[in-house]
């Protein structure tokens, strides 16, 4: 018998990758929450048939997230991921010494016990001291501060069902407020290939809030057409104005390094034409 | 009845899209030749059950393998595309005043008739005055030449049948000999998620015979993992000297512009460490 797992990236697309074991299948509160094993991509967390992530490839969504944010900000020491249940993004952030408090608020607790069960290698950071886990909805969690974070990273799923409100103005509000004086946030933002909508209102959303508003882009195989968004509000600090030969050169990534700080905002004139104009 | 594209990509990937029309179907000598009717990428045309062109994203493909060799090169008059019957690269060459003559050397014809019926907007440079089809095998067809081209550009298949000996250093000393004094060569050479050990190979047969040889990357959404290397290899031109704001703006682009050029050469640690060793 053979085991097939299928997305349906749009009634249209389907991507299909041949599991060799399901390891973990619950219905939460809030969603269907699935692990396989597969033989192209390791172990693959699914959240409502959707794949959240790989072990092949979630380093690159990962450090796309994380590190353009953490080399943007000078001195980042408080950090609040919303989402993020799976702790790919605590584990990079953890890398940095500066780095006192990292909250993560994740609405669904069965997406952290199932990567702590399953993805050692990206949950890795729960059991360091600086690590502090909120269980809720993160608008709700974020309404408490004011100017209390450096840095927030947006790691939500899809803007449908409990993802959909971390899309709006209203939350792009509260983040804003939650950060300090010179705090800076990041959003994924989806696929320029199939999100051009969602990624221009976005963008105008948050460039309404934030003096500094940048997309930034790179590759994540295993998501909808394998190119992925990612857009940065910042309230001080421009990452296109980071001096690279300043950066860390930090051992583990895969991905980000110095140089490609800023290539990373290099984006294609398709892309560039889509945040171009609000409508 | 719904009708559905599969293409496997891996013995454990499929990639499948909705077929709203098979418009042409045809095993020739060399390959087996579809043109469907899509939903989600409009028109595309596959060989041997792979994807080779869509409407939607043909572009992204076309503009990488082109405009990056046609910008390096300070003057390009003289240009060969080896395979690539689909006209795609010869339409953006055609964008640029300084071109005399471009040689089309394609293996299958039934390509090139295929590309003129269904993708009058792909291969709309075939009536040119400027461009020389010849039907047959790029290999023999270069070994003619001495000192002949500015730029080849080596758009081929997979390495596997025809393609297969487009990847191998004996072509690139051909590809070498036909170029004049201060040409270049720009070849595909697939992806970094799933070709590495093909990559690292081209990579440096293409250093062992050239002075220059650099490796960049783009986003091509219907292409297996969505992202795509081209290795480029120069008797004098090097892509990472070219004054960005000397680069002609050209209007019909939409992946390609001159801001782009050196940051196509940025690529992601991973690929970095692909080609940092022969072996």
């Amino acid at each position: 018998m053979e085991l097939w797992f299928t997305e349906k990236q749009t009634p249209h697309l389907h991507w299909s990758c041949r599991v060799t074991q399901t390891l973990y299948s619950k219905q939460t509160p809030y969603q269907q929450v699935d692990v396989f094993e597969t033989e192209q991509f390791g172990r693959i967390m699914t959240l409502d048939g959707m794949v959240m992530i790989t072990e092949h490839d979630e380093f690159a969504y990962h450090e796309l997230l994380t590190h353009v944010a953490m080399n943007t900000h000078d001195h980042p020491k408080q950090i609040l991921v919303i989402g993020g249940g799976d702790g790919g993004a605590i584990r990079e952030i953890l890398r940095y010494q500066t780095v006192k408090r990292v909250v993560l608020a994740e609405i669904d607790e069965a997406v952290i016990d199932a990567s702590k069960r399953f993805f050692p290698h990206i949950s890795s950071g729960f059991s360091d001291a600086r690590v502090e886990i909120q269980i809720g909805d993160g608008m709700d969690y974020i309404r408490q501060y004011q100017e209390e974070f450096d840095i927030i990273l947006i790691d939500s799923t899809e803007p449908i069902g409990v993802g959909k409100k971390l899309f709006e103005s209203l939350f792009y509000h509260s983040v804003f407020r939650a950060l300090k004086k010179d705090g800076l946030m990041v959003a994924q933002t989806l696929s320029p290939w199939v999100n051009q909508s969602l990624i221009r209102q976005c963008y105008h959303k948050i460039a309404q809030i934030f003096p500094i508003t940048r997309l930034y882009m790179g590759q994540v195989p295993t998501y909808p057409s394998g190119s992925w968004t990612f857009t940065l509000g910042s309230k001080h600090y421009d990452p296109l104005k980071v001096d690279e030969s300043r950066l860390p050169h930090l051992k583990q990534t895969r991905y980000y390094h110095p140089q490609l700080h800023r290539a990373l905002f290099q984006l294609p004139k398709f892309v560039k034409e889509i945040i171009a104009t609000e409508e």
